[in-house]
C-alpha cells in the first residue's frame, strides 16, 4: 500500500517509519491546487493526515482566529484533494481537546459534538470537529473511507520542546533538562500537581495508525489512548527520575487546567483487543534519552 | 456606510435595496485571491454575507460532502478576505437548521452547538456552525465585529420556485400555481399537514439585516423570526386562497420532517422591541403576486 503522510516534518509525522512524508517545503496545504498536484504526483493508496497548525495553550488563546481559519482550510484541502485524486482512504488525527468541556467523563465518541469545547481553544477544536464531519459526509457522498482518530496527550521524540508554555510533557522535560544541565534550582510545575491526564507515546500512535488503516474502517471517530491516568505530580516524578531525581516545585499561581478529561477507550478495545501501550515510564525514558542526545549534539 | 452584499443574485441577496451586490459573475467565493481582490476594489465598511451553496432537502442529502466543503470554504474565504482588507463589520446569515436536532424547544442561542444537527443536512449545518465559531474567534483575535443572524424559514420573491423538492413555501406555491394554471388536480402537500413552522418574509430579513449592522454588535448568533408558528396545513390554506381556493391534498407517504423546531426570539425582542413582522398572509400574497407576474411574462 502506497502511503502518504501529511505533516511529515511535524512531531507525529516525523516519527513515521513508513510512507512518503510531505511537509511545508513540498506543499503548502493552504493551497488546494498545490495539494492536488502533490497528491497526483505521489498517487497514494491511503493518506494519514497529521498536519495542522498547532500552538499549545498560548498560541491557541492568542491566535484563535488564525488557528481556526488555517486548520479549517488545511483540513478541507486535504480531504477535497484526496477525493479529487481518487484516494479512497484518509485517516486523520484529531484531539481530545475537541470534546465539549462539560461532556460526561470518560469522554465517549458519541458526545464529541454535544457542546462547546474549552473556551481556551475552541477555534482549533472546531477545525478538528469539521474534520470529522467532512470526513463523514465524504464517506456518504463519495463512498470513500475517511475517518479520524482522537488522541489524548501525545508525547515522545521530536515534540516541540522549546516553549515554556507549550504542551505539558515537552515543557516539563525541557524545564527539568535546563535545571539539571545548569545544576541550578528545582524545576517548576504549573498548578498544584493534582490534575489527571492520559498519555500516549508517539511510537504507539504511529503503530496504531498503521493498523487502523485496515482495522478502523467505519465513518466517524475513534478514541485512542492508554486508559490509565496519571496526576501531573506523578508525571513530574517520572521525568525527575530521568534527571538524577532533580527536585521540582509547584507554582499554584499558574492554572491547573481541567481536573480530569479521560477518554473512554471501549470502542478501541473492541477493535484492538489487548493492545499493549508503552508504559509512561518507558516512553518518557526513551524520549528523554533522545532529547538529551539532541541537546548535546 | 459602504455596504457589500455577498450572494447578490441569490434569493435573499437579490432582495436587498442597498449596497454593492456581488454574485458569481463578479467573484468566485471559493477563490480567496479573487475575494480579496473584489473586496479591495469595493472597499466596504461592512459586509452582509448571504452567499452559500444551498439545495433544499434533496441536495443536502445527496451531496452532503459537496455542501459541507463548499460552504466551509466560502465562509472561511469571506471572513479571511474581509479581515485582510480591513473590514471591521461582517454580518452573516445562518439557519435554524444548524441547531441540534434534539435541542430543547424553543431553540435558544446558547444551545446552538449542543448536539448534532439533523442527519439529513449535517454537512451544510456544520458549515453554518463554523461560520459562527470563526466569526467569534476573529472578534477575539482581531477586534472586529463579525457575527451571525440565525433565520427560520425565509420566503418571498426570487426564491427557488422551480423545484418540487425544494424548500416548503416555494415548492407549495409552485405546485399550487401549476394546478391553478392548468385547471387540473388539487395540489399535493407532503406529509399530513400537522408539522409546525416559523416563517419570515424576505423583506423583513433585509430590513432587520440593515438595522442589525448597528444594533446587534456582540459576538455570537441572534435568532431572527416571527414567534408565531403555523401548521403546514395553515400555510397550504393561505397559499390556496391566493389561487381561487384551489384544493390541496396530503401525501402521507412523504415525510413530515421534524414536528416542531421553533426558535426562541427573546434576545431578538430585547434588541428590536415591538418589531412588526409582515404577516404570513400578507407576505404570501405579495410573493404570489410577483411570482404570477414572473411566470406570465
Amino acid at each position: 500500500m502506497r502511503l502518504l503522510i501529511t505533516g511529515g516534518n511535524g512531531f507525529i509525522g516525523s516519527n513515521f517509519d513508513v510512507g512518503v512524508k510531505i511537509s511545508r517545503k513540498d506543499c503548502d496545504l493552504m493551497n488546494l491546487d498545490e495539494v492536488i498536484k502533490v497528491f497526483s504526483d505521489i498517487k497514494p493508496d491511503a493518506i494519514i493526515h497529521t498536519a495542522g497548525k498547532i500552538g499549545g495553550v498560548y498560541g491557541n488563546i492568542k491566535e484563535k482566529g488564525r488557528y481556526c481559519y488555517e486548520n479549517v482550510v488545511i483540513n478541507a484541502n486535504v480531504l477535497e484533494a484526496a477525493r479529487i485524486v481518487g484516494v479512497k482512504r484518509v485517516l486523520s488525527l484529531s484531539s481530545s481537546c475537541a470534546y465539549p468541556v462539560d461532556a460526561p467523563i470518560p469522554y465517549k465518541e458519541i458526545d464529541f459534538h454535544n457542546g462547546m469545547p474549552h473556551e481556551a481553544h475552541y477555534g482549533y477544536a472546531y477545525a478538528k470537529r469539521v474534520l470529522d464531519i467532512m470526513s463523514r459526509t465524504y464517506c456518504e457522498q463519495y463512498g470513500v473511507i475517511y475517518n479520524c482518530l482522537v488522541l489524548c496527550n501525545v508525547y515522545g521524540p521530536n515534540d516541540h520542546f522549546g516553549k515554556e508554555s507549550g504542551h505539558l510533557v515537552p515543557s516539563l522535560i525541557h524545564k527539568a533538562y535546563v535545571s539539571w544541565k545548569n545544576k541550578t534550582d528545582a524545576f517548576c510545575v504549573w498548578g498544584d500537581g493534582t490534575p489527571m491526564r492520559q498519555f500516549i507515546y508517539v511510537k504507539d500512535v504511529v503503530d496504531i495508525c498503521k493498523k487502523a488503516l485496515l482495522k478502523f474502517t467505519t465513518p466517524g471517530i475513534l478514541n485512542v489512548g492508554d486508559e490509565k491516568e496519571y496526576t501531573v505530580k506523578q508525571l513530574a516524578k517520572i521525568i525527575s527520575s530521568n534527571f538524577d531525581n532533580i527536585p521540582f516545585y509547584f507554582d499554584v499561581n499558574m492554572p491547573n487546567g481541567q481536573f480530569r478529561k479521560p477518554m473512554s477507550i471501549e470502542l478501541f478495545k473492541q477493535l484492538f483487543s489487548n493492545y499493549k501501550f508503552t508504559s509512561l515510564q518507558e516512553g518518557i525514558k526513551q524520549t528523554i534519552e533522545i532529547y538529551k542526545k539532541e541537546m548535546e549534539k
